[in-house]
């Protein structure tokens, strides 16, 4: 799609993390099946359920902008998700390899972070007030996670991998 | 290299940031050029000159932990600034572009916030304190910048975008 203005540039990135949504869906069921530490695993399922209702409020905020419901390639996550991929299959040691998978969760968390964030920002500008309310839960969503994950990280992760 | 305990797993993270670091050395430049805003513009440069100094912190981390200074490509970062060349050239509109070139800045800042904070998290499990401390003036700079960027979005650059 050409993108000749901030609305256009809003519905571009709109696609582009609902592409990246979709993809963490994907890849979230496989980092729990894999983690050792039970906080570690149910960190990753809770965050799976919290995906897919993010996934439905992207969805809601397409229809607010009168837009097809649509993902553009995201090459960040994919970039973010093989660097993982490749990562894990190098490590054996079941500790290590929950450290490795936790700080690769926290990279898409800040990625996410930074899309809503700038999503956020350009609504504001835009004055669409319905679609910032539900991107703004979704934030904190996201916020909650990486904290979480950092919770688990100094509480029990870090600590079993060394 | 083949990753078996935490301290391999803080080197090869080391190596993926120290790659990254060196990719967004060469993006800087190019995105200070592209920019319309002037105030964009001088944040880009800024952060040019800090990266550089971050480069050789990296350096000094890897010879506290007696590790050969070494890039390991970092396919998250490829991924980041591929997503954010190819968005830039489908937009005209330079103030557009403007706000669609902070956006995939803050990015690339959210990407190194997760990484230093991983790293300092490891370190601080494996007791470098020289490395910590040398790890966290670098992650205060990535909050600092990200923080300026969202502040010259909203005092600025998207309002010229909309």
């Amino acid at each position: 799609m050409a993108v000749k203005t901030l609305q256009d540039l809003f519905i571009h990135t709109l696609g582009d993390i609902y592409y990246a949504e979709n993809q963490i869906l994907k890849a979230l069921p496989k980092m729990a099946a894999e983690a050792t530490s039970q906080e570690l695993k149910q960190a990753f399922n809770t965050h799976l359920e919290e995906t897919r209702g993010q996934v439905q409020r992207l969805e809601q905020v397409f229809k607010l902008c009168n837009a097809p419901v649509k993902g553009e390639r995201c090459d960040a996550i994919e970039g973010i998700i093989k660097e993982a991929d490749g990562l894990l299959k190098e490590i054996e040691d079941p500790e290590v390899k929950d450290a490795g998978m936790l700080a690769a969760a926290q990279a898409v968390e800040h990625y996410e972070i930074s899309r809503y964030g700038a999503l956020i920002a350009w609504a504001e500008q835009l004055e669409m007030d319905e679609v910032i309310d539900l991107l703004e839960e979704t934030l904190d969503e996201e916020k909650n996670a990486d904290r979480l994950l950092t919770e688990i990280a100094e509480g029990e992760v870090n600590e079993e991998a060394a």
